[in-house]
């Protein structure tokens, strides 16, 4: 057995990571229907004006602002109405002095006219329609109810920038050039896998001194969540023969995230594994729980090895991996949302060691959810977690901490 | 043309929907690789206990505690290894009385042994593994570093309930099981249709007096990041015949979400499909942008006719869209990020209509980013918005504003 070399800071660990990788370059065509949560990978430059044409903001009659000047509710002007004008029309001709078109919101603007009167400043007389006389109790400037061509979006105008992320309103400004689809960058290939000869598939009999597998399913959800691509790999024997062909084959992923073997047992070959192919970064921080995390580069790919303990795997997936994952898919970082909160009862925590401490929400006070780094109901039956340094050896009860919500 | 009549606040709107919908019952079984951000709707009870047996919680050596009285760095205690057990692996023989065995993390304890001591405090002799003599420089207690069979999940425990919302380490405690998938509640499906003579799709040429589809695009992304399947049609004419047929179709989905055809115009016909074939509970909100949205069932299934403009259709789309879909997915209500920051310029309302005014974040202030219903830019281009009361006309340079964050 080898034990630990010292272990490192937690944030010297993150800062290694950081300083190991960054933005993958690889791009993709991505049709529009699937492009929200994607980041561009091109400037969008808009060939066309948005609206192409000037048209009705409201619904009423098109009109020449000067004919309704001084029009009121006591002294209204009357206007011909010529024509109508639905939307996806055009009118067949001008508006001319003394004359409107009714129009519908969205309509384009007939040649002559300038400005719209709304509906409910109008009476139209018993004809009604084109050909009949339209009352108006209210006057109009030039310009007013009518939305300009080009005013949401002018030809030439840079609408989007490479790098920007998309959400439902970009892929709405795409929408409106007409396009179909756009490049972005393509999402990080993540490949996972877990290590140990006890670890079996699910949906299969447990032979004695055997266990499920977790870590594969809570790093693939994690990876998704933050923009990965997750892709699973058989679980691979404790053997160097074994994981250093599965590290091969995952070299055509992006990321390279272990579980299991990175521990100090004979067995624990995957540091082994990385050293022997390329860099090892770092080996054992000094965290709780989650120490035995080996990071290290294989022709220029990060790989990440993460605890066989499901809740120490997991709280290094959301410590370390996401963050690192979330700068290769050029994603801003992570979002963790928070709330201070009394402690239910005193907290030990391990001296010298960064410790993350999963609690539950109850009663407006943080209760203790954590049990031991192997159970996986640590976290499942957590609402979150508070952090405690490394310097700090206990929390006392009635202690406001700060609960990360997961 | 056909003015509105009173239009409902906001908060009416919201409760007319929330009272006329409720959560979909349709169940599938889903994989575990795909569960995370499903609702369970089952129960799970587990049948195995996790972990299945006693097992080494550290590297180490498994041993009788007994035996270990006393040990101390002056005054070492020596033991026989005779054995060495991998994870994977069970013993081969008992732990006797003066015995030990070399034990992985995570690998069963060999039965006789009660403790793990950690490899740190112990040293081997040169002779090495089993075989070998051990010095032991420290004592345990019974149970010490060793994790007991069902302490993460014993057998007849209650792991997850029914609604429980899936995340990462909820789908690993059903990886502990060795499950393959679950039972959850089917995403509700939303029929997503723009209505409009002037609607193009992309890729295809303007002609004059068209423009393109945006709102089915900003809606199905909104949908989909909020627990909807959505489920795109043909863009509908504005004839009734054409927008009753669209509805009988859409009627197979969950939630039917039609935009434009919800105002005065003649050829505003949602309405009237919405009060031919169910009941119309409003039309008309005191809202901006946004007035035009008319909400109804049909056979039993909400109808949401949406204004046609893109930033009012996208507004509503979150307002009173967005709560319906998660309540119908069974999902908690969306969390909206906010900051508290001074207007950086007077911003005028119009009286009696709540108005939701799209802002930039610039240098620590919130700068007006709204342009017009009709513009997209008005949301693309924003950060978040600030709601403005419907009794208050205007907020001042300088006052503080609640951001909602997109």
């Amino acid at each position: 057995m080898r034990p630990f070399g010292e272990t490192i800071p937690l944030s010297q660990a993150q800062a290694l990571i950081e300083g190991a990788l960054g933005p993958i370059d690889r791009t993709e065509r991505v049709p529009l229907a699937e492009a929200s949560g994607r980041v561009l990978a091109q400037d969008v430059v808009s060939d066309v004006d948005v609206p192409p044409f000037a048209r009705a903001a409201m619904d009423g009659y098109a009109v020449r602002a000067a004919d309704t000047r001084g029009a009121t509710r006591d002294q209204p002007k009357q206007l011909a109405c010529v024509e109508k004008v639905f939307t996806g029309q055009v009118a067949t001709r001008r508006v001319g002095s003394g004359e409107c078109m009714e129009i519908a919101t969205g309509a384009p603007m007939p040649p002559g006219a300038d400005a719209v009167i709304m509906v409910e400043e109008t009476d139209m007389g018993a004809m009604g329609g084109a050909g009949g006389a339209v009352r108006l109790f209210a006057s109009v400037e030039p310009g007013q109810n009518v939305g300009r061509q080009g005013a949401d979006i002018k030809t030439g105008q840079t609408v989007l920038r490479t790098g920007d992320v998309l959400n439902a309103s970009r892929v709405g400004a795409l929408a409106a050039l007409g396009i179909t689809g756009v490049e972005a960058y393509a999402k990080p290939r993540v490949a996972i896998l877990s290590t140990g000869n006890e670890i079996v598939d699910p949906g299969r009999p447990l032979a004695p001194g055997h266990i499920y597998d977790i870590n594969r399913f809570t790093v693939a959800a994690v990876m998704a969540e933050h923009g990965g691509v997750p892709v699973p790999y058989r679980t691979a024997a404790d053997t160097l023969d074994d994981l250093s062909r599965a590290v091969d084959q995952c070299l055509q992923d992006d990321l390279l995230v272990f579980s299991g073997g990175s521990s100090v047992g004979e067995r624990d070959l995957i540091l082994d594994v990385i050293a022997a192919k390329g860099t090892v970064l770092f080996h054992g921080i000094a965290l709780k729980p989650g120490k035995p995390t080996a990071f290290g580069l294989v022709n220029g790919k990060p790989v990440f090895g993460l605890p066989g303990y499901p809740a120490s795997c997991l709280t290094n997936a959301y410590l370390l991996v996401v963050p690192a994952l979330r700068t290769m898919a050029r994603l801003p970082p992570r979002e963790v949302r928070s709330t201070r909160l009394p402690l239910a009862q005193r907290v030990n925590s391990v001296p010298g060691r960064h410790q993350i401490y999963t609690v539950r929400l109850v009663n407006g006070e943080a209760a203790p959810a954590f049990k031991a780094s192997g159970d996986i109901t640590s976290m499942s039956q957590a609402d979150g977690y508070i952090e405690i340094p490394a310097d700090v050896s206990a929390l006392e009860k009635g202690a406001l901490v700060e609960v990360k919500l997961f």
